[in-house]
Formats: structure tokens, sequence, C-alpha cells
């Protein structure tokens, strides 16, 4: 059987930056090449970064896109790296499309390209578009009708994008129909808790179906809210595990595969779901036979969930502040383990002395509101001050008159303010506290505590902010170094601190009954009386869903922050602001 | 021919309440049958309002609309209203379709029903789902498969709905494979400038293809940044149009058709697009022969473009308040042009009695900030207050060191705290006034003007907020009133006066420039050179589009406002935060 040694470029790339996104390219092929590959492949959309969303209908920036693809091919060659097929994602137009209403203004494409010695010599386009969860792809792209089979020393190498794996027919069983001897699928697939097990059980389904060996790309890195946790399978045609990347970490795997020899008769024309088979010969030749390298991210060990959820939200956290050109970050400290728990992410995503803490107590401010956030500077040594909001909130309201929620209110707002004008004077980017609990329920300051670029924890329910906040502790000490987050802040029950002697569970039921509901509400859409079902007090449950269905407004003033769930408050939520539904009615 | 009275019932209806929209449904029913009316119809999806967004993949939502409809067809049997076929629309979920991969969860449709003697005597769905502008119907809804034809007293009408007459094929050929007298087609169609007369040639065109009378019943109202406009119409087969409804007016439209006969051999089976003729016979027998009353809103008379987009505001404010339980509003009021107009919009909207104005002056503000905010007061009636917002500024300026922008931006944030605090005290809601060009560039402060629930003008072109505010006071001075807007407020040059002598020019391009260059890059999607190509001076046009590029986030933080262009800043437009990409790079 003839050998290839696959390079599958576990990469980040940055929508719109085209430049920098070919640059990488570049440089992770002239690694390939180095490391002997014989067939190289970047993520879906790699030259534009993913997801493009409203870029995609702009006619300048696929015209962009075209002209950075046929320039990269030239500039592999130029480079000396021609002779190494580059299996590459961008933005295309489709040439055949005829435009009407329904269809995207230009007829936009997901598209991959095959370069080879200076030119593109084949193109084609995601088949099935997903437009569900995360994705809008029905909104932005013409669906690709090709099957593209692509010969390199010999063997037949079928391709595919993302969701041709994800949903039935179409391209993995036109990739036995076409008797290809290797499928690639080129993906940016975001993370979601527990999604690596269903990604391996996929790809390993589709294998078998597909009859060969499946090499699956994965995409790593942060876009907005999303993360991409890299994890890059490849199965046997018996969907056996050959190699498998690791988790949130940037870089090349390796591997040398067996494939079969392509077929003297490999068929042509049309096969399923009305796929046209498209062939390019690069080589017959197969590579002499050689020793194999070990794959470089072979058995890599899978995370734990805590830390899994974890390394996802320093990652998403640490894209967004580079790719918004900020370097350091301003976070307003409470004393709470809210703000610690995000403290401590920042410091593991762009270092302890980029990260600025403020304390800022009001009258209200317990001793320990202010020990702890010192402490938790002392620990984790990020740049620490103290501003009292006394006099601002004496100034206002000596002005007005304010009583109970707008006194409340103010004293978050004005710490809002303060953050900002910070932010302002000195450049950081400023990070929102807030966790998926209080938000779900409403149960924050808009423009107070919602203040922020971006909320790095907006999507962990408090029960995992705790689980996290312990779990970061304990790996702290199993590493011999200082655990960042005060023990006091862990252990105090959870305050607001905006009135006298106020807890969270004076507005709100014991977090873990409280997460449970809403995860059953917000996560899984159940309604009211399948939750009562699951065993909660209906009273509670109603209360609850009552509080969630009136924050509607709240959320969508808030910051993004990295999606970890499968109905994050994130862009995979859309609710009329103006919803007269009420679940419990 | 026989005779037929229809009633198409042009109203509102709220997203999620349910309860409220089926009353409204018997009101209008009941209004209907004493107008002696033979059928009587209502808009796309009257009974959960529209666009239900998330609320589709819910399936206790789904099951509420589904029980709702059984409900409302046996009150409006028990409340004698039975005889009347009632067309309606509503969210119902096929029983048909497979869950899968890339369906939307439960398989929701966008249905409507017929309504007869207490029954559900015919259901059908949408079988063209636009997923473009505002729309993403793929995401929530299964499509139609049917071709619903009706007899009611011998004349066989057919049913449509919104999108089966905009995209080619489907139910357009479907009614005259169908040997259809009538087409009805219940729409919820939103608002945009000139939309009505497209509106109109689509109509007429649409009836010459179906080669019989066309109904088609549009939505009024507000839901969050959508306006319905109304404007229903009825064209013959020949394309003529019998009646117009008024624009921006709740009602019923009355029109007297003369229409063929149902055919004895009327076809059954499959036509057009795979669709299946679904017949229902309610009655055979043609109605009595009697004299034709004048159509309901037979030639009501078009607006001109200022009063259409003013009227739009309005109605977009109004039901934005109320839907969200308000019933007052607060605005700050610099004695500039935007707030001037916000002010009268909604003195329009919901009387100057329940709106709230606050003057807030800063050491850096003019006289005539003051005198003009006082003058706007004093001319249209509204609540009037003023707030110096100094001493806070003081104690912030006292605690921390702050200049320039830092400086700046604290003076309109503590404003937005100020509305804030007053908003919660008193419980108003806040408008916010920034118009599109200023938001496009990013002229303006997020967490400070930005603040607030809605923004009346965020799709309206600061070119278009001297022509809205110039017409205003044209309409008063024609009716006799008293013009709400100060003179000096729209002829002195716009000004944030945040710091000394600070003009708008100081930063920005003069507004017509500004605003036709945005025209072209956010509306309608043009790139550099295309701009440039148009006319205008390439430094300006480069300098502008790197503004727009920048401003994305702030303006991901703005309130929702009501939509009047084609893209507006709401949620047809849709950009990643962190987006490299430069047009003028």
């Amino acid at each position: 059987m003839p050998q290839l040694r696959l390079a599958l470029n576990q990469i980040d790339s940055h929508v719109g930056d085209i430049a920098a996104n070919a640059d990488s390219v570049v440089h992770w092929t002239r690694h390939s090449a180095e490391q002997g590959a014989h067939l190289a492949a970047f993520p879906e959309m790699m030259l534009t970064g993913y997801p493009v969303e409203d870029l995609a209908l702009r006619g300048s920036f696929v015209e962009a896109s075209r002209s950075a693809l046929s320039a990269l091919a030239g500039r592999l060659a130029d480079e000396g790296l021609g002779e190494l097929p580059v299996v590459v994602g961008y933005l295309d137009r489709s040439e055949r499309a005829t435009p009407r209403l329904g269809l995207p203004a230009g007829s936009p494409e997901n598209a991959a390209a095959v370069l080879h010695r200076g030119e593109v010599v084949l193109r084609f386009a995601k088949h099935h578009l997903p437009n569900y969860g995360v994705f809008d792809e029905f909104r932005y792209f013409v669906p690709g009708d090709t099957q593209p089979v692509v010969r390199v020393r010999g063997v037949d190498v079928a391709l595919a994008i993302c969701e041709d794996l994800w949903q039935e027919g179409g391209r993995v069983p036109a990739t036995r129909s076409a008797g290809a001897g290797l499928l690639i699928s080129v993906n940016a697939s975001p993370y979601e808790r527990n999604k690596d097990d269903v990604r391996l059980e996929l790809v390993r389904k589709r294998a078998r179906e597909a009859g060969c060996t499946l090499a699956y790309l994965a995409m790593i890195g942060g876009q907005d809210d999303l993360v991409f946790d890299g994890d890059s399978i490849v199965v046997g045609a018996d969907g056996e595990v050959i190699a498998r990347a690791p988790q949130f970490s940037e870089g090349c795997v390796l591997v040398d595969l067996d494939l079969p020899a392509a077929r003297p008769d490999a068929p042509e024309g049309v096969v399923d779901d009305g796929l046209r088979i498209d062939r390019v010969v690069l080589s017959e030749e197969p590579v002499e036979p050689y020793e194999p390298v070990a794959a470089g991210g072979g058995g890599a060990e899978r995370l734990d969930d805590d830390e899994e959820v974890y390394d996802a939200l320093v990652v998403g956290l640490r894209a967004y502040v580079r790719k918004n050109g900020f370097r350091s970050v301003l976070i307003g400290l409470s004393g709470g383990i809210d703000s610690a728990l995000v403290a401590a992410i920042a410091c593991d995503a762009v270092g302890a002395q980029n990260v600025y803490g403020v304390s800022m107590p009001s009258k209200y401010s317990s001793e320990h509101s202010r020990t702890d956030a010192a402490e938790l500077a002392r620990r984790t040594g990020l740049n620490f001050r103290s501003v009292s909001i006394e006099p601002m909130f004496d100034a206002y309201t000596g002005s007005v008159t304010l009583t109970g929620l707008a006194e409340e209110n103010l004293q978050s707002r004005l710490r809002g303010t303060l953050l900002m004008a910070l932010s302002n004077q000195e450049g950081h980017i400023v990070l929102a506290p807030g966790n998926k609990s209080e938000l779900a329920v409403g149960y924050s300051t808009l423009y107070g505590d919602s203040v922020g670029a971006y909320g790095p924890i907006k999507d962990v329910y408090k029960s995992d902010v705790f689980r996290l906040a312990r779990y970061r502790n304990r790996a702290a000490e199993e590493r011999g170094e200082t655990p960042p987050i005060p023990e006091n802040s862990i252990a105090k029950p959870p305050s607001a601190e905006l009135r006298p002697g106020q807890v969270d569970t004076d507005s709100l039921p014991d977090y873990p009954v409280l997460d449970a509901v809403l995860a059953l509400y917000v996560d899984r859409d159940q309604g009211l009386e399948e939750i009562v079902a699951a065993g909660f007090d209906r009273g509670l449950v109603a209360r609850t869903l009552r509080m969630v269905d009136a924050a509607e407004y709240k959320r969508r003033q808030y910051p993004p922050g990295t999606k970890i769930s499968a109905k994050g408050f994130g862009k995979d939520r859309r609710l009329p602001v103006t919803n007269g539904w009420r679940e419990q009615a």
C-alpha cells in the first residue's frame, strides 16, 4: 500500500485579517515540508477566519479572499514550498448561482482549495450548510455541488468541510462512491462541553461509512463567543483511532498512513446527493517506502471536565484580548468568587503583570470584601488598587432622591463608570464578572456589573464557578504553586453588598437548585411542567422561570463571553425583547 | 359571478402574549361579522406575534399556540361568530417531519388555519421560508408542502403566507393550477423606506401570475426593531388595484368582490413545486346578490417620504414602550437636535404628559444647551427638570486622574447613570438619542449617551434627523399648532459639548458627505473603490470606513431601535466583533 505523511495544521486564524492568516499558512506549510509531509491541510475558512458573518455579503471582502488565495499559491511556490500540496479553507463565490431573492447576495461559498506548484488546482464549497445553534450558513452561503478528489502520490484523497460530516448523505457516501483511499475533512467546529466524545463517535461512524481512513482537522483558538478546542482526529476505515491531537494546543499533527492505491477504474460523474466528482491528478507515483515517524499528537490524553472548561475560558479570553488589540485587562474586584475566578482566568490568559484589579468599596462593603480582594492580588501578583465610590455616591444622592433598587443599582453603575474611566485613561480592556446563573435571572445591574467588553464566565453557572475555582486552586497545589483564589472568597455566602446584610439567597433559590432548573429551562428548552415533573417545587420553578423571561433585555446588552454550553447567552439564543410569553402563566 | 365581502383585519399582535392576541381576533371577528363579511382574515402568526425567534424551538410555546388555536375556534362559535370563516396565522409543528440534525427541534411551522363552526377545518404552513435581512426562518421552521384551497360561498379561495408571494414558484402558480378564484396572502411584512412601492408592484405581478384576484393582508404595529406599516392591498387578476388600506393605521379593510364560481372540475393532486392541493368545502351556495359597500380603505392616500418615516418611528416607539409594560419615557435633553427630535417623537407616541426630560449641564455646557432644552419643554409640554453633573464629575476627578477622552466620556457616563437612577426611582423607560451616523462611526460613548432601552432614531442618518425635525415643525404649522422643535436646535452646529468649543466637524466629515458615504458602505455593502468611483475623496472615504470598521463593538451594545432602512444597525447586520478586516487596507 502507498504511504503518505499527512500534516494536519491545527492552528488559529483571525476573522478578517487575511494577511496575517496567509502568513500563518506559509509558516506552517514550511514547517510541514520540513517534517517531510506529502500533503498539508489547514482548517475551514483559514484564510478569512471563521465565522465571517455579514462579511460574506461584502463583495470587496470576497474578492480579497479570492485574490489572497491565488497570491498564497504563488507565494508558496516562490518560497520553495510549491511541491507540497496544501488544502486550505477560504471564502469564494459561486460563478454558477443565479442571483435571486432568498439566496445570499453575491452567492458566497464556504470554500476550500488545493494549492500546488503555484496554482490553485482545485476549488470546492461546503455541501451541507448548518443553520442552527451558533451557525447561520443558509444566510451566508450557497452550497457546493461537487465531490472533490485529488490524487497525491498515487492515492485518491476526497475532501469535505465540517458539516459535510455531521449531516447524513452527501460527501461521506460520495467518498465511498468515488472509491477514495482517504477522506480529509477541514473544520472550524466550536467547542462545547463534552463535544469531544460526540465528535469522536461521529468521525468513527463516518469513516466506516466512507469506507476509508478519515482525517478530521480541527481549528484551535477563539473568535468572539466561540472557542475552537482543536481535537483533530484520524481514524481508519474500521473506525479505530490512529491519531488524536491535544486539546487547546496549536500545532502540526503529523501522521503516517498506509493507504490504498488509486483505482485504475476510478468512477466519474454524478454520485450521491447530486454531487459531481471533480478529480485532479497531482502525482501518480507513490512515495518511496519509508520508516513512519511517531504520530505527532497520537494518543494525546483527554483533559478532565473541569480542566477542559477552564482551558476553554482561558483560550477564549486570550483570543478576545489579543484580536481586539489589547495587552492588559481591568477587573473590578469585590472579594467575591466571580471576580476572583475571572482574575485567575485572566492571569492565566495574559499574565498577572497585565491584569489590573480595582477594589471599589462603598459604605455597605464588608471588611472581607477589601481583604479578600487584596489577598487575591497578593496570591496572583496582579496589579491592585482601591478607590472608594463613597464621594461619587454622595454627589448623586445629594442631587436627586434615590431609594431602594435605585440606590442599589447606583453603586454598581458608579463602579462601572469608574472602570470605564480607568480603561479609557490607561488602555486596559474591562472584563465583566457576571456568571450565567445571575445573567439568566437578571440578578445584575445593566451598565453596572455588566460593564465590560468581554464576560469570561457569562456562560458558566454559579455552581460551576465554585467547581472551577476549586479546580484551579487544586491544580496550583499539585504544581507546588500558590492557589490563586482566597479560600474565604470560595467559602463565604455570595452577596452583592448593595445594602446592609444582603446575601444572594434573599432574592434567589440556593444555587445548586437554581442552576439545575436553569439548565432544564435555558439549555434544554424544557417547559414548566417538565421541570416540575423532574422533581422541583412548582412555586420555585415558576418564580425562576418568571425571572428568566423578564431578564431578556438585560442579557441582550451583555458583552460577549466564551460559549461552553449548548445554549449559552450568546448568538445561539435569540428571543424577542418585548416578549409577552410567560412560561408559568 | 358570486359576490364575497372580505374583511382584512390589518391589526397588531404581541409576541408571546397569546391570550391578548386571541382576544384581538375575537374582537375583530365580531366587528367583521357586524360589517356583513363572508370571510375574515388576520395576519401571519397573529396568535403568537411575529417574529417569535427562539420561542419556536420551545415545545411548551408551540403547544400553547396549538391549544389556543383550537380554543379560539370554540370560543368564536360560543360567541355566535362560528358561521364566519376566519383565516388566522399561528405557530404549529409538523407531524410528518423526521427529526434530524439541520432541522429545527420539534419541526415548528409558520402556520395559518381556517376556523369555522367551532373547528379548525384547515391548516397549512408557509412554503417559502425567508432567511435574509431580518428573517431567519430556515433556523426556525420547516416548510409547508400543501396548496390550501377553501371553498366559501361557492368561491375557491387559495391561501398563502408572506414569503410565498415574494419568491418565484410555489403557491402563486399553484393557485392558478388549482383554478382558485381568489388568493389571500397573510403577512407580517416589516416596514422599510419605499417598500410600499415594491410591495404594490409585487402584488400586481403575482395576481397576474395567479390568474385571479389577490388580497394581501398586512400586519400593523411594532415588535422590537421591526415596524409593520399596514398597507394591505387588493388587486384584480389584471393587476388593477381594487382597494388599498392606509399606512400605520389599525383597522378592518372591507372589500366587496365579484369572483368566479368554483369550477366543477376543480383540480386535485400535486401541482407546482410539489405542492399537494388540500381542499375544504365550507359552503357551496353563493351569497344572495347584494349592493357593494365602498371599500373601507379603498384609495387611501400614500404618505410622503418624511411623514412615512416619522410615523414609522412613532409607531415603533409606542409599541416598544407599551409592550414592555411602561407608561412613561425619560430623555436626556442636551438642547441639540437629536434629543429634541426624540422628544418630539416620544410626545407623539405616548403623549407629552408621559415624557420626562432632564437637562444635565456640565462646566462645558453652553448657555443655549440649557435654554434650547427648556424651550423644547415649553413648546411640547413635556415634564422638565435640570440636574447638574458637576458634583459627580468633581467626585470622580478628585479620586482618579482623568484626561482627554477619559474625561470626555466620563461626563457622558455620569449622565447615563443619572438617567438610569431616575428611571429606577420613578419607573420611566430611558430613550437613547443616538442617530445612525454617529453610531456608524462610533462617535458616541458606550454606557453614556448609548444608555437606554430603545433608540428611536438609531437607524436615522443625521441628514434625515434634520429633515424630520423640519418636517415635524412644518406639519405643526400646517395644523396651526406650535412647532415642537426650537429653531436654534436645528440651526446651530452639532456639538457633543464634552470639551470647550467642541463641534462634531472636529472629528467627522460634514454630515451630508458622511451620510452619503455611509449609505454606500453600510446599506449597500459597497467597497472603498466603488465609493471612491462614485465621486468621493479617497482619504475621506478611507477615514470614514476605518471608523465604521472599528465601531462594531459599540454598536452591538446599543439598544434596539426602529428599523427603517435596508441595513439598519439591528438584527439584519451581523459582524464579528474581533474583526480584523479593514476595507481601506
